[in-house]
């Protein structure tokens, strides 16, 4: 099994998540648990893949609210489709600045803007546009695709979990339908077992589309991951990954009475090979150290942080 | 394949199901569909088992509302308590008649006391009361446990659509974790793959429970099956059944732009076997009239009704 996580170090995180791959699926095991509750959920931004210097999905949105600048003079004269039609990064992030210091003015008038990128849209369509910006788009300081920013420790990892009977589930803050379109390619996750944020939408009986409202459905993070798992897997993990606060509530959801649970938090600790924060983290490592859970530190526990690409 | 639908008789409902599977299953078929995109959605009350004279989950919300009123006098003075404790079945008769009156004050109240029926339960023990229930409790005028009241032809469909590379789901307004309790036993389909209406739920950070609240959170009927199965599954059905107006929409956003679709109405139209109503479902048979979907006449169309259950 350690031949499947080719890139993690010899060290206690890989030593916890070989143990507890074997302690679950060994017959006769004090710790068994039959393939069908071998259920594994992953946040997806800062666990699975990069989300510095911004979410993926904070690039795709950006793009359409400066192409709806484009089109309308009027729109460009108000935030946030002045910064985006501007490619005014200070603004932007200033947003995130000024929301760790408390003051979320700034990050309502984003929202409020995110909230109408794509209201009317079907959802065909936006899948489409999604799937499009993630096989294109390059991350702004990596030099890699998008689609090439999943951290190859944990890509092995999901496999040597699916290879032991497990089933994996994103469960992310990330909008739904865009994880959607990639998370099969890059995780071999399919879109049934996508977890996430969503906008309403609305059925339209004219023509049986489906389209984007306006409006927030629901913001997957905090106390409403476990809330959402089981109302969409109905049942408890026994193995849950995150790497902020937002998913302190998911780790500690996993296990339940009597049975073992693995909680995996993801150190972004290597400004070489990817990025160095603990920002919007500080509750969770608290938590994960005061607990015993299971850190992997990018920089000390993974030999590679990314795959290697194909020149092309 | 017409083997796999032995309790099906040869009519053109069956012609219809048999011809469509064909059709979506055959390579270089102009409408072949890939096994992932095989994707049938099913109604249960009423189109995969029994709801007469009423559904089975207001027999177990009924019991639950008497055990509290055992325990407490104030709530037998007060509906829906009172009617459960008195076995009243005349005062719960009449909250549907007067519904379909357009008099919904009785359903109001009813639906008072069943928001309150589990709330602070963990959704363990509702499940576990559940499944208790499903297993031992007699249909009141069938003769046969709940859980034998599923319809053979629809399991045989079911049946025949897995083994043809289809993932069944259950999209139902009934409540998703009732249903959760017996569908792997009864359909062959698993929790994650019921989608139904509930209760809302909060997750409890001193133990890391999950308790139902005594609020609703999503009732899963007409437009609201569409957005629920889009948001459960991210793909849309080629196959959708059901048999009564709640259907409409579910049935209407199966295909989609350029794919095929089959469309399956269940008529109760047969009180020997089972029941004879239209009630409820005028509305969707004019549809399907209109729009030439499927109706499997329960009297004509189905040799057998329920499976034989061994005498025990």
């Amino acid at each position: 099994m350690a031949d499947g996580l080719a890139s993690w170090n010899d060290t206690p995180a890989r030593a916890a998540i070989l143990d507890f791959v074997a302690r679950v699926t060994t017959d006769g095991s004090p710790d068994f648990v039959p393939p069908a509750e071998r259920i594994a959920v992953f946040d997806n931004d800062g666990t699975l893949w990069c989300e510095k210097p911004m979410p993926i999905e904070l690039v795709f949105i950006l793009l359409r609210l400066a192409e709806m600048a484009e089109k309308d003079p009027e729109l460009r004269e108000q935030q946030p489709w002045k910064a985006a039609h501007e490619k005014d990064y200070a603004w932007l992030g200033e947003v995130m600045t000024k929301h760790y210091h408390g003051d979320d003015a700034d990050l309502k008038v984003l929202l409020g803007g995110v909230l109408h990128a794509y209201g009317g849209w079907p959802v065909e369509r936006y899948i489409t546009a999604a799937d499009a910006f993630l096989r294109a788009g390059h991350h702004p300081t990596l030099g890699r695709l998008f689609r090439d920013c999943g951290y190859q420790p944990m890509v092995e990892l999901l496999r040597v979990l699916t290879d032991h009977g497990f089933t994996n589930y994103i469960a992310s803050g990330g909008d739904r339908d865009f994880m959607r379109a990639i998370t099969h390619d890059i995780y071999d996750i399919p879109p049934e077992r996508v977890i996430g944020s969503s906008n309403g939408l609305r059925f339209e009986e004219e023509d049986g589309s489906l389209v984007y409202l306006s409006e927030p459905d629901v913001f997957d993070d905090g106390p409403a991951k476990p809330v959402r798992i089981w109302s969409r897997i109905g049942r408890r993990p026994i193995l849950a990954a995150g790497n902020s606060n937002g998913d302190a509530q998911m780790l500690q959801f996993a296990g339940g009475e009597g049975r073992p649970a693995l909680r995996l938090l993801v150190l972004h600790d290597d400004a070489e090979r990817e990025f160095d924060y603990t920002s919007g983290a500080e509750a969770l490592l608290e938590t994960a150290r005061a607990e015993g859970w299971t850190v992997a530190s990018m920089r000390d526990d993974w030999s590679t942080v990314f795959a290697e690409v194909p020149a092309g």
